[in-house]
């Protein structure tokens, strides 16, 4: 038996694969990695009907590849490897679909990116499925056979990029780039080599003095210039296939060039400096804020922080320089506007930032299948007159450069299924397959998941896929209303608290009181976050009229009677939403439960316990935010259901 | 140079008890034990003009003394050697107080206790000056002179008996009533038995299983019974004058009775029973109540818990069981009324519980002297018929048995002065002087505590005593107003949170909405906590005309416009209180100031550091609670004062 589920990747090796064969002595077997030729070794002999044959062209692009069949020849062609390896997949899934195998692809982002929060402790930050498969106890783990299996995992969908350790780099972590821990790093580096995917690595901004025993980490100072070109220079001597750097600077502690006086450009470019004549990239995060902020002070917006700081920096940046940019203005939460910096830093590199980890959407305790809300994120128009089309939507944007690309806060560790919650492998498994195609709509992910993950009949697959496609949906109807956010437990951010932050000094409020709620960000009377996007959008959110319903308290403070767009005030849109949302919840246990017997029981049970515990913690929320707002507000629900007094 | 400060012990040895020397070959040479002699060895050749005899009388009583001065000698007689080494101290304060020393005095209590809540690891729950002195990375901290300082410290003041570990035992810590812990516990033991105090062990109830490899922890199995007695006779073979256990059971998750379906009186009486040959106490503690509670649950009331549960078991308790009942019904705040328990339990041995450390009053960086707090506890007129008055105050129903008594939760650690604020001394002086003499003043024992504490002239010692002798008012001004309590952030309970506890199970809420705030604990529309008192108590707290103003919303619910009887409407005073609380802190940081240069700095600047935290915590507190309050209410402060909308 597995010591882990090998999630969808399972079914290939077991089923549609075996119809198939290597064709001995191909161009494939010269040039395919050990692993392919692995996984395609387990032919049967029984289907000899078609032959399998991949090929490298060298007119072909890289990445890209073409699957076609005819006369009985089923022929990958790729520009390299990994395109033959991607192809391989491809050819897999559709074997597995039973559908036409003729296709001709090319990922849409050129990185398509996992960042772990993984410490050399163990630990994951905001991490749901068990401890790091990478490292324990102050060291990597020795005799590691998941990152093998993670990294094929990631393969299959397209990844080709992984920081293995978290953004918040302790003294301890900073020392990943040196030796003796850089071993590791190689070690890790090499077996998702084999798979196409470049390895990263998190980094302290100050490692000049942690690790160089400089006295400044000023990014103009010769010797942490020198420093770090001597640094990069040793990894790559010894990696060097070596992806880069991520960094989270001034942010939320972790040092940066603010404290030199620098701005973030002279940042990121000492270090990309060294890692230029690699070609290597610096993913520099644009998650910098006030975390000090005053709950006093209604004109300071966090919204605004990371826009603010870099949109002024666009085109300062060196090539091998790559913003990284959250999908919100915020933080994560369950419903935020697209970030206004999309489009505007069209002189720099972008990378999105997705969060795979169920953060502030459940923990891996609640069903919430991710894809809608990414794909209204790639769908979103900034209208920047820099994109190629009027509408410029983000995926657009993101598709546009080789440095561009999509990166998702991983959501595995080391529990046996990977996630936690079995049904979490989903988001894991749509993340990659956006990155790769983001024109895929959820249901097509959703049911590609399903079918490959489980092996259920028709009618079964869809009370699943019922289950699931609006999770997000019914996850964001139970806690907190029309886009405010934040009404969560402080720190570990489960559960309901609606004033957990309304006084805290992370820029995060609802501003309720008897008589309403909701941030006030127009131009007007607001903090101006509304017209920082590109026009039509600014007016759009500015104009309360206008303004989305979903998102309306995220822009406009409103009387608890406001009036929106469906005809409810916005009183009686949160009792109904909460009210609602708890049933929802209460139909999804029951369906589920429809298919006891139809998928293994370890599998079944696992959901089923999270269900429960989902069930239970919506109900927290149906009851603390209806009982909030009517001891606010006083206003009865219209139609009398129980409200705590 | 001292490795830590020795507080008031300090000035006794470097002044006064310079001047008197130790009869050599009195009777004292004998009998006093090695400390005492050691104390007062360093006696100068200079002033012969008094001699000092120590004197045991068969026909005294035990721990009491008596002081007489009469031509030229000076006379310390006891019924025991801890009563001389009382009178001894005693002596000391007068001869530095250069007031009479002819003194006849018998302690108010029996039990003079202190609980520590330290763990094996060294950690403190809820200790706010650095680790534990006793423990360290699982083990007895060897070299330790910090426990032989602590025990004199503790006899200077009346102290008689100590727990050393934390009421919740976990698994490590449970070991220390077995070997090779026990032989730590002995040394321990011994160090403070050399100064009169009895060493008690907190335990685990389900130590039988824990330890002893039984199935059950059942007290009425045979076997559990047997386990208990044999543990006992092992500990006092190795510790004759071992003090007994304490336990918390059923309480927040510690194992206890009801597991077994049994009462608490059938848990105390089978650990009691094993100790009951040996002389030794079974503490056990009240602090029993659901703390998994819905808070949509209006009638469920965590005041009423103690009193329910063991009222009716009054008499059933073995006679060395005592009941360590907290001050109040709820749990340490600022303001709670007595709890009920004191009076009802007239035939059950009774330890009242404060809490020294400052859980709930500041964590050691807020100045809160507490003795105030105590005295209004001590003096509660409970009006139980079982009383030897018809008013039947606290303190002479603690003070009637032999296995009665005080106890306090420690407020010291490893910190250099102990107590992390130096101020937060005068915390544990005053507790040890309550303990022996209830009937001390609030003023007295700062006063006297000042003097021993500090050199400073007149008016700079009135100075620091207007700092202190009111800060329990003021914290409770900037806090939560009118009895209400628990506004505090979860977990640490530091800061201002006002909806923190209010939707969470632990039974603590305030029930504010747009109309009014408070409990209702009334017999008719209530709780019926109020009526658990008895007459006239009852009657007071239940009628909202005679509720006093300071426990109003912990008796009643009432509008923001209630009239207070002091006039002031209820939200005007919440107001007024949280303005006047932090101008109050802005003058203790003024009046401070002035002692700069008149105390050593280290300690001047160990306070200021301490009163700045202070000082921009109550401004947290002051607008927090004001706008919270204000957003709820719309009402607006008579005076046009700054409240944040």
């Amino acid at each position: 038996m597995d010591l882990h589920d090998t999630c969808w990747i399972k079914k290939y090796k077991e089923a549609d694969i075996d119809a198939f064969y290597l064709k001995k002595g191909g161009v494939i077997a010269e040039t395919l990695s050990d692993e392919v030729k692995l996984l395609l070794k387990a032919r049967p002999a029984a289907a000899k009907d078609a032959k399998l044959v991949f090929k490298l062209s060298a007119t072909a692009a890289k990445e890209a590849f073409t699957i076609t069949h005819k006369n009985g020849i089923i022929r990958v062609t790729s520009g390299d490897e990994a395109g033959l390896l991607y192809g391989f997949y491809e050819l897999l899934r559709r074997l597995h679909d039973k559908c036409d195998l003729n296709t001709r692809q090319a990922p849409a982002n050129a990185i398509r990116m996992l960042d772990h929060w993984d410490n050399l402790d163990g630990t994951i930050e905001r991490g749901y499925a068990g401890p790091s498969i990478f490292f324990e106890d102050g060291a990597f783990k020795t005799a590691n056979d998941r990152v093998y299996d993670y990294a094929r995992l990631l393969a299959s969908v397209g990844i080709n990029a992984v920081a293995i350790n978290n953004v918040n780099v302790r003294r301890k972590e900073a020392r990943l780039i040196t030796r003796p821990l850089l071993d590791g790093v190689k070690e890790v580096a090499e077996t998702f080599g084999r798979f196409g995917i470049k390895l990263f690595i998190s980094i302290n901004f100050a490692s000049p003095i942690i690790l160089g025993g400089l006295t400044t980490a000023d990014p103009r100072s010769k010797a942490v210039i020198k420093w770090w070109k001597d640094t990069a220079n040793d990894i790559f001597n010894e990696i060097p296939g070596f992806g880069g750097f991520v960094i989270k600077a001034d942010s939320e502690g972790e040092p940066g060039p603010f404290a030199y006086g620098r701005d973030h450009a002279d940042g990121a470019n000492c270090i990309a400096g060294a890692l230029l004549p690699h070609n290597a990239l610096l993913i520099w995060r644009c998650f910098v804020y006030n975390c000090n902020q005053d709950w006093r002070d209604r004109k300071t917006d966090r919204a605004r922080a990371a826009y603010d700081t870099f949109a002024p920096l666009d085109g300062k940046f060196l090539d091998n320089v790559a913003l990284q940019v959250k999908n919100g203005p915020v933080d994560f939460q369950v419903r935020e506007p697209a970030s206004q910096l999309f489009g505007a830093i069209p002189n720099t590199n972008v990378i999105l930032e997705f969060q795979v980890t169920q953060e502030y959407t459940g923990q891996q305790q609640h069903i919430c299948y991710l894809a809608p809300m990414w794909k209204e994120i790639l769908d979103f128009n900034t209208y920047s007159p820099s994109g190629k089309t009027k509408a410029a939507p983000i995926l657009e944007i993101i598709g546009a450069k080789e440095r561009n690309g999509v990166t998702g806060v991983s959501n595995i560790g080391s529990d046996y299924n990977w996630t936690g919650h079995k049904l979490a492998q989903a988001n894991l498994y749509a993340f990659g397959r956006l990155c790769w195609a983001p024109n895929l709509t959820s249901e097509e992910i959703l049911s590609q998941w399903i079918r490959q993950t489980f092996s259920l009949d028709v009618a079964d697959e869809e009370i699943l896929f019922n289950i699931m496609i609006n999770s997000r949906e019914v996850y964001e109807k139970y806690t907190a209303p029309l886009g405010v956010g934040w009404m969560v437990k402080p720190g570990h951010h489960y559960g309901p608290d609606v004033d957990g932050y309304e006084y805290d000094h992370w820029g995060t409020y609802h501003f309720a009181d008897r008589n309403g709620i909701g941030v006030d960000r127009t131009g007007k009377t607001g903090t101006g976050f509304a017209i920082t996007y590109f026009e039509p959008n600014a007016s759009m959110y500015d104009n309360i009229g206008t303004c989305p319903d979903n998102l309306l308290l995220f822009f406009h403070h409103v009387p608890y009677a406001h009036i929106l767009k469906s005809g409810k005030t916005v009183i009686q849109h949160i009792y109904d939403t909460h009210f609602e949302g708890y049933e929802d919840v209460l139909k999804m246990v029951s369906e589920w439960k429809k298919l006891a017997g139809k998928i293994n029981d370890r599998e079944y049970l696992n959901v089923l316990s999270r269900l429960e515990e989902q069930e239970n913690c919506a109900k927290q929320w149906r009851d603390q935010i209806n009982t909030y707002f009517y001891r606010k507000s006083g206003i009865p629900d219209e139609n009398g259901r129980m409200i705590y007094p």
